[in-house]
């Protein structure tokens, strides 16, 4: 079975420590919303559905410290503690998408004693955690039908269940097809600077005996070349309205390699990843992170002291590179800008 | 100025230890030709006319090793340690060029006696060398005339100083076109497995004060997109009588990328690198380098244990991807089919 990413337990959150595998399985336990917030921004917990989760459950752990027993006090309380966990990754829209189903709990149970809207957000929390995982059935279960039998998939980074509540959505894909016995294979990019590639996707897929080959990111295009790949699939922090996909760097560079040789580029993502508010990949901000990642690896430096660093986590893949973006509700197809209105009442926004 | 790669001193073999850069400059002694053939094999030194040099004195000083005084018995012995030294790394075809040069010195000087052609295989081998270095310059003048004031030019790998006899390939266009003070700064993809761009590029760039900014090899595209990309420039290992170019993994990524975005593409390298006995890079021997480059880094696991692992040094990028080959007889052009035709004499092959 795939690996626990998150849990709620006795009024703690515990979140398995990513930046740890492979070489130790380690939970960090948060007994409040800052340390869930601290979890987020380093990266112990990441994966657009996973932080969405982790920020619905540390605001659920932010609720239950607020000692106003007042409406009015503890819904402000309440909103600094979002305020505080939205500002943890920019990127992702799950984020912002679980903080607002929250607070739409809380508004809706105004009338209720606080006490009682502390269950409720508890109770929304676990639910959103339980709803991912089942989503992730379901876009696994949407996916398969695109994978040919005996098919070599590549993925990039970690869309896997450490990205998700559980089963995850490009690997989600990977484990129906594999759990169909259609005798799949993985390539797995390493993915640079922070490895989740080789450190996550790997060891998710070995748990479970799904064949994995790890390279080096900038491999991908002699392997393609070679007709080593049948298909791409990956994961997303944010899809726009038109279809343009922000998701992890290089996504973009392997979305043009897949296009040059003809080969199907496949996003997976539940709703709660499309963003319907803003119209094209432009407007999603892209988080730049520490010079250091990039310069060191496992406290080692990799590059002469004090160069220049350009970090960009994210990169945005014009929707006209996407073959089909894989939700819970079905298989989205281009012209994107056409077939994503239709879910525009699905996700709500 | 730029480092000394690798020279010739008290009959001995001195070679920077690149692996050990840029946390440190040492120098093996490396006292017969097997020490040569192992520091290419383990690449302390790399990069294509670098090993070409380390070759042509790795077999001046297994010349001066061999007992045998009569023509015939010296020169079975010398081609042995040919043999040995051919075997160090497939790819580049620069080691073959530089041990026949060496061979047909011995047999043009088959009259005069063995210690006469042990000097003269010497005096060749440090010929190699300074030849190198000439070429180099003009490789970076003819080069430079393609570089726009204020240029940002992404290199991949390390065609520098460190490569070569010293100066570099694709590094001396930039130099030239830095010391023609034309304002230019470099963007370097760090080159995993071995991070010759983060450790090697940076550090020799840095030097002499070139500004240069460090990307994970996957970050290009992106870069490329945001218009922040003016041209590239890479070495070779070896090219193809069609203009077919074998360089360092990532290179045909790049390529592909560099042409979505219409940015030129360039490779420099001495005619030395020109394999015009193969027509097509499908030709070029691809060398596999051990899996635990990609899984380990700086001696630290970065993978799951026992992952398996696709490491190709090398990548052929077809030739109509590149934009212009520089060489030290000036700049070619497509069709390379045609226009490599001209440099056939020149090439002596």
């Amino acid at each position: 079975m795939f690996p626990k990413t998150i849990a709620w337990q006795d009024n703690k959150v515990l979140i398995l420590d990513q930046r740890q595998l492979p070489a130790k399985e380690v939970y960090l336990e948060c007994a409040d919303a800052a340390a869930v917030t601290e979890a987020i921004k380093e990266m112990a917990i990441r994966g657009a559905p996973a932080i969405g989760i982790a920020a619905a459950m540390g605001l659920a752990l932010g609720a239950l410290g607020i000692t106003e027993t007042d409406y009015p006090s503890f819904y402000s309380e309440l909103n600094k503690i979002c305020d505080s966990l939205k500002g943890a990754r920019p990127t992702a829209v799950n984020l912002c998408w679980a903080l607002a189903r929250m607070q739409g709990v809380c508004e809706a149970n105004e009338a209720k004693p606080v006490e009682a809207i502390k269950g409720l957000l508890v109770a929304e929390a676990l639910a959103v955690l339980e709803q991912d995982i089942a989503i992730n059935k379901q876009i696994g279960a949407n996916g398969a039908t695109l994978v040919p039998a005996r098919a070599t998939i590549l993925t990039h980074c970690n869309a896997g269940a450490l990205a998700t509540g559980g089963y995850g959505t490009a690997l989600g894909v990977i484990r129906r097809a594999w759990e169909d016995k259609k005798g799949i294979q993985v390539i797995a990019t390493e993915t640079r600077p922070l490895l989740q590639g080789a450190r996550l996707t790997c060891w998710e897929l070995r748990q479970e005996g799904i064949p994995v080959t790890l390279i080096a990111d900038h491999m991908a295009g002699t392997l393609m070349r070679q007709g080593e790949i049948d298909l791409c699939i990956v994961g997303a922090d944010r899809i726009a309205g038109n279809g343009d996909v922000a998701n992890k760097i290089g996504t973009y560079t392997l979305a043009i390699l897949a296009r040059e040789h003809e080969i199907p580029f496949y996003v997976a993502a539940p709703l709660s990843t499309f963003d319907l508010t803003i119209k094209t990949g432009e407007e999603i901000p892209i988080e730049e992170r520490d010079p250091s990642e990039v310069t060191t690896l496992g406290g080692r430096s990799t590059a002469p002291e004090g160069v220049a660093v350009r970090n960009p986590a994210f990169d945005v893949t014009p929707h006209r590179y996407i073959s089909a973006i894989v939700t819970e509700d079905g298989i989205i197809r281009p012209p994107f800008e056409e077939t994503l209105v239709r879910f525009r009442g699905a996700d709500g926004r």
